[in-house]
């Protein structure tokens, strides 16, 4: 197994060509293998309509190749030029209100648009032409950042035209929508599909059917707008294709496109994420200010190796203050290597950091790089540096087979959004926040996960599949499952839609051995902040509840076992043979209490870590990470602040 | 005296055709009696423009009627079908920056729009037509919850030439107006009444004469909107026309409205209004989460038997968990059969719950029902059975004399929102929150209270009238007031404003007794939230106080006395003769302090209630209710939570 | 020296002319001298376009003239009448979502639209020549309070036009503009600058360059707007030209503004600006309701006093509660004493109250006066005729030297506006706030400070100057600066952009003597509320933190000195000779000790002054002032609550 390599993000246009040779040698020298270019120059490529100015390019990919350089190309289709929108005024995605989200910055265009999505066809066909056959453009990377800047739902006139359309295709005849969405309820039933508007601006809330499908549409956009260029780039190009998508990013399925790609990546911002997309109190906030969320990166890791099947970068690391959260603090020092470390144990492949240097202009003209603006190298690059070092002393070894699987399906967090039923801390309850916060808590109890899709067809290779608030189960997941004897975690909301988002007639849960055994959820509930519902033996409770009917006729009785019970008598954790469901919203406290009993009937090893410390194992190699600011001594091992520790498995433990 | 019915809402046209029978005869055995049906269901009695299907709701008021139930029929102009809208494209409310607001839920017209109105008009007389001459449509109701989804206010082209008639009508000519509104305030004089936009969007804050006259004629149109209706209803029809307030809802002057009914009702949602329009602490809204509010519904029980004339339902009862809350807890055991005791003890005829049986799909498939949508019954089912049972064993009897009148003004709603000039936790002083304030503070004394409106002109019957914050007096209660010998009180804020909304001349308070007497406001606070001035004896004002300037004449000195004053030396709460003002918005040390002083002067008996227990007689009963979570005792009774306890009067009181 | 004198906002258009004689009368014995008229009139001057009613104002200017009052006569230009839409539909400001902000109050103009510039020359014109000759008329206003209600950021037609014309005239070609800012950047590049538009609803953030010319083309249209018509009423009258500027309003340059003015005032609301425009914790602001901020009317004083080069008003001090602010609490009894001998103390040559009479109509009925509606005085009067009595028996003196200046820029505020790159209590980080932050620890050490321009050439008055958070230098400033031996605090973020927002490409700070010196800020950070990095000795950084690079080399190492460390060990306080960089946003601990050792650094004499407590200087007297609601025992003197304490220095001091 060849260790992972690492990368950095440059942007030649941005720098006197004088310099290229320079910068290139220093990457080098770095340990630097690859070099991510060309995402954002399409103004620099075709700086008029139909003029094309490769030159420059063609020199930068000269320059960094003869250093000995990777190259991953960018197709640049993120940033239109500003005269693209003299050919196509209407391209722009449109606001909630219907507002124009205008030219000025980037991903100033509409998914839906037809016009545009020719235009990035053509850019990424001639580019795929140009260098599609060099050896050293290694990779290709399409657009940036599927959307950032919340640009998947577009309130515009051509996702309007568009969704009319899908929507014919999905049921054919308007009766059949009627009926999908339920639209007899206050009179909306329609008369033709073009009297269908997007689900923005009504009087009240819109139907959640209608919803649901702008939420499908929407995402099957992204798919059909990263496929064409995926298709066109096969053409020419035997290199990777990859994208680089986003942390918490649930707008479109990242699944669907990763299925065209053959390397999925994300861009890793752990100080920028905490501050401005965690859910952590006040304390925790302060406690990780400069290290990130223990969990939120390696999530991501686990996230985006499912969904590159099994091949994964991280694009752009972190490597100081950012300019884009609320609060941009440097990290700790250590942590850079830390994060490539960590990404690098639950198998990244490659590293890349963003980027070279700190550009002194324009929207990131506060984001620092691996050097200032001046030149001087930032604390980061040493880092680096020490990483590639290491690198030489180590064998970091191959993905190990993780116990427990955690299903992350992109259409559950749209049913949330959709119908979240209840808010926490003035949000709705989040499908994304019941997740990590099982994730986070199998991490605690020093565990490998792998995060798999909910199209998964095979889990044979578990001994434990953990499902939270899956709100409509895949044929293919629900096939696995009725094969499955490993012990097997759902609740609440799981199966409790049907695919046109009505409540199922036999009622929730949709799910195989429980329905079959009489289990059924006769209610639910939300609950304000503040409340929460205590369950025997510790614990509670909080956000959501959900009261089980449990059949009592001979045939189910002896199945079913209630394994915890709230104080109030109810039912909070059944099973049904290896089929467990948490009926609510488990504190840290419970959750913790029931993955544990889990752990125990999966005969899953576990250790309870401490504060702060996080644990990933490869084939044959542990790593322990230190993500506190003191030193912790876990096992006679002492590990100082953003420290990393790793030995050899079999020897050690 | 006829004891209280019950009642139900039920759609046939989302059910089987075929289950219709059994569902009516389940309802009859639940002591059901009355069936509301109809309300949303336009799009399939005309599908398509002048294209009717009338034959199945021919049938299903048929079926209904055999198995011996009495049908309320709704129209069904709440919900115009999307057809409507290719007719008349302009027809949708428009939001205050101006943006329709579009098809897809609910209530998507404008009130000011003349060809809805024509459209409503039409589908009315159709209705009543075909069925007006059926002795089983026992009731009409109009339309479905006015300004539920805040759809009074509309900044639509239609609303604003509709406003400029209004104004012509109302001011003659174009310098009256200027005059009126005081428009030579920053040069603000209108040429022609064309010239008039709504008050929306201007740069700081418009005319508050200009902001009351919009809030004046939305409400007109609102009113004769609804008059449009009963108007044909009353040609076809002799059961009694209904509308269906909503709670906490004061955008239209629900007297008016009831002035063309002949039953006001109103949809009792207690958990959902606890969670989504009442402003309770936070450990308030804890202790009540699955009881609501003591005091919200009996506010409103009382409110609507006057917009009633003595004649009010509750149309839509909560049964269980709703779906449009913030948090939708369910109701703690017991609760559905106290609310609706509660209803018939202040007066209701009818209690109808809200829905027959939860629908599986659209917008509401979260809100419960008497039923499962798999069919089996709820918690609430046995409740409904229960208190049928007992209505056959008491004898409810009909609504007592109140010793206390409090006025609730629609007028004065919109002035202290027009002009809040303070803050109170985030939000503008509400005039709502003050007289609900009065409301729950008299409830907690163990009195029984009638709301009055404002145009009230006989008081007789009251020994104590309460007037809080009513900030412009009709003639009517003016005169009302004049001759009136029992105690009133006032303050603050009243009599402030002229019909123009203008600072009387000479000064507030005008009100009878006062300004003869020489007291004079002489200038208001507001006070930050956390600030408050204390009381002698005990309490404080809070959020707004006022400063008094009393006569020192000889002709008025003697008759003015200071029964209360601030720790400052200023005057808390004075007289002159039957007539109290009080100085400031109390808190509830200090507005249970001036009650109890005010009953004494009114010879009015009280008691001390335990928290969470309200009580309400009839002519000979007294019901007493227990909203707490704890059992309560009180006079060796004991109450179980949600419990309801009776006796008739002569014997136990 | 002459005493200052004082004034009254009057509005004779608004009360019936008999009474117009008593009322100059009355303001007369009030020991009124200045009354202003006319600012809001022009409906009445010319009631339709072209057809003037000048004689009712001839005859007020007669009647105020006649009883020997002084007339300041306002330009009617922030009150356009209603036809002057019908001339120019398009004139309205728009807002940052591009919706008209409508008529319906005032200010209700684009500063950018043409036609109404050429309006508001011809009414100017036209008052000019009518009144200019008139020796009564001894003062003109222009306008009224630019930009209060956020008016000078417009998103309008106009505004893009003139923004296109602006760029093309300050960039000439489109490349140099595209190099400017940065345009290469996620190819902004624009090809033509009809291209480019305003920089409102992009997808992300805008370019910083592109948003910092908006600001700056946007202050230039107020200042063009000011001097059009002080260029006009130049050629007509003698009198000072004024206009009255509004508390805490930044979005234009106030100086430049100033630059075509005779006299600056401003408009003072103590208590209003405490509610609405201060950052400061709940208890201070409790604290202080009745009085305003210790330090925000000083400030203020001290501001345009450097605006007006020496000569400066109150245009219009509050004399009671008012109507806008979200609490409206009254002043504490003499607290309009201590306000209008604080103006003066501060060298104001006159004090002007808003308003004569409280109006009883209209959007400002609730805004006190000196008379209440009916006539009868207010408290404030008696305060005004105390006020007069006093000025007979004391000679104020004029404007002492202050040792310290601090620099207050306007485009400094728009740059951390544009790039806050960090929060306060949900806040952008705020350049002002920083600015007041220094004030008030200046005065609280019992200094007199002067507010100074950036663009000051002179700067040896002073024995200390004080620049926090100045973005960018002046040539001015920065050439001033290097010949200046006093002492100097800079930093943090001095220096830190190119006037084209760029970062400088040897890295801050651009600031004499430390670039020289080999001082550079290596990397920033901004931090969480809650979040604070303790310096040795005592205090905190919070919110912001910068690391400092000081160079090793021999030829620097001896002129720098490290004042204070962070207990990180990074440097805090540096100095290079007399040049002091405070690395951080120091807590009031943290600042009072920095200017503690700077003022033993510039041989400044200091008091700590207890809590509430300010001092004032005159050039022969100093003034005590009792901000708090409790007396204060100081150096043997008591003073009251809302007291006001004088003595000549040469015999106290």
């Amino acid at each position: 197994m060849k260790n992972p390599t690492l990368g950095v993000c440059y942007y030649p246009e941005h720098w006197p060509e004088a310099n290229w040779s320079d910068d290139a040698q220093a990457m080098v020298e770095a340990g630097i293998v690859w070099v991510r270019i060309g995402e954002f120059a399409w103004s620099r490529i075709e700086p008029q309509p139909e003029a094309f100015e490769w030159e420059w390019l063609d020199r930068a990919i000269e320059v960094l190749a003869n250093a000995g350089l990777k190259i991953i190309l960018g197709t640049p289709t993120a940033t239109p030029p500003r005269w693209m929108l003299d050919r196509w005024p209407d391209m722009l995605a449109c606001d909630e209100q219907g507002h124009p989200r205008k030219f000025g910055s980037r991903r100033h265009y509409c998914f839906s648009h037809w016009g545009y999505r020719q235009e990035a066809a053509r850019i990424t066909q001639l580019m795929a032409q140009r260098y599609g056959h060099l050896s050293h453009v290694s990779a290709w990377q399409v657009d940036n950042e599927y959307s950032c800047h919340d640009t998947v739902l577009s309130y515009s006139l051509a996702a309007q035209t568009g969704f009319r359309l899908w929507l014919k295709e999905r049921y054919g005849d308007i009766t059949t929508l009627n009926e999908a969405w339920g639209n007899i309820f206050w009179s909306m039933e329609y008369d033709r599909f073009d009297q269908i508007e997007l689900p923005n601006q009504t009087v009240t809330e819109p139907n959640p059917s209608h919803v649901m499908d702008f939420r499908r549409y929407s995402s099957d956009q992204v798919v059909a707008f990263n496929r064409e260029q995926t298709n066109i780039l096969k053409q020419y190009s035997q290199s990777p294709l990859v994208h680089n998508y986003m942390g918490r990013i649930t707008d479109f399925d990242h699944y669907e496109v990763g299925e065209d790609l053959d390397i999925a990546s994300w861009d890793s911002y752990p100080l920028g994420f905490l501050e401005d997309r965690i859910k952590q109190p006040e304390s925790v906030k302060q406690e990780y200010m400069r290290q990130g969320d223990p969990d939120f990166q390696a999530f991501h890791h686990d996230l985006y190796r499912a969904v590159g099947k099994g091949r994964w970068w991280v694009m752009e690391q972190q490597p100081g203050p950012v300019n884009w959260a609320p609060f941009n603090p440097a990290p700790l020092p250590g942590m850079v290597r830390l994060w490539t470390f960590e990404a690098m144990a639950h198998g990244a492949e490659m590293v890349s950091y963003f980027r070279w240097r700190q550009l002194p202009f324009a929207q990131e003209q506060m984001h620092s790089g691996l050097h200032r603006p001046d030149g001087v190298p930032t604390p980061a690059l040493a880092e680096v540096k020490q990483v590639f070092k290491e690198l030489n002393s180590i064998d970091i070894g191959s993905v190990v087979e993780a116990p427990v699987a955690l299903v992350f399906d992109y259409e559950s967090q749209w049913s949330w959004q959709v119908q979240p039923q209840g808010y926490r801390e003035g949000e709705p309850l989040d499908y994304f926040d019941m997740v990590f916060h099982y994730y986070s808590a199998l991490r605690k109890l020093g565990l490998n996960v792998d995060i798999i899709s909910p199209q998964t067809t095979n889990l044979s290779a578990y001994k434990m599949v953990i499902a939270p608030g899956l709100v409509t189960l895949s044929k293919n997941l629900s096939h696995a499952l009725q094969t499955y004897s490993g012990v097997v975690l759902c609740g609440p909301r799981s199966g409790s839609k049907t695919d046109n988002f009505h409540i199922p007639d036999d009622l929730p849960p949709c799910w195989p051995t429980l329905k079959e055994a009489g289990v059924t959820v006769s209610w639910v509930e939300s609950l304000r902040d503040g409340v929460s519902i205590p369950v025997e033996g510790g614990g509670h409770f909080c956000h959501w509840i959900e009261q089980l009917e449990l059949s009592t006729s001979p045939k189910h009785k002896s199945h079913i076992a209630i394994n915890m019970r709230r104080k109030d008598g109810n039912a909070a954790l059944i099973s049904v043979d290896n089929v467990y469901y948490l009926a609510g919203w488990p504190d840290s406290e419970l959750l913790q209490r029931c993955l544990l009993a889990l752990c125990d009937a999966a005969d899953i090893e576990y250790t309870l870590l401490p504060k702060g410390l996080r644990i990933r194992d490869t084939q044959h190699m542990q790593f322990l990470f230190n993500y506190s600011a003191q030193p912790i001594e876990y096992q006679q091992i002492n590990i100082e602040p953003a420290g990393v520790y790793w030995h050899c498995k079999n020897n050690n433990n």
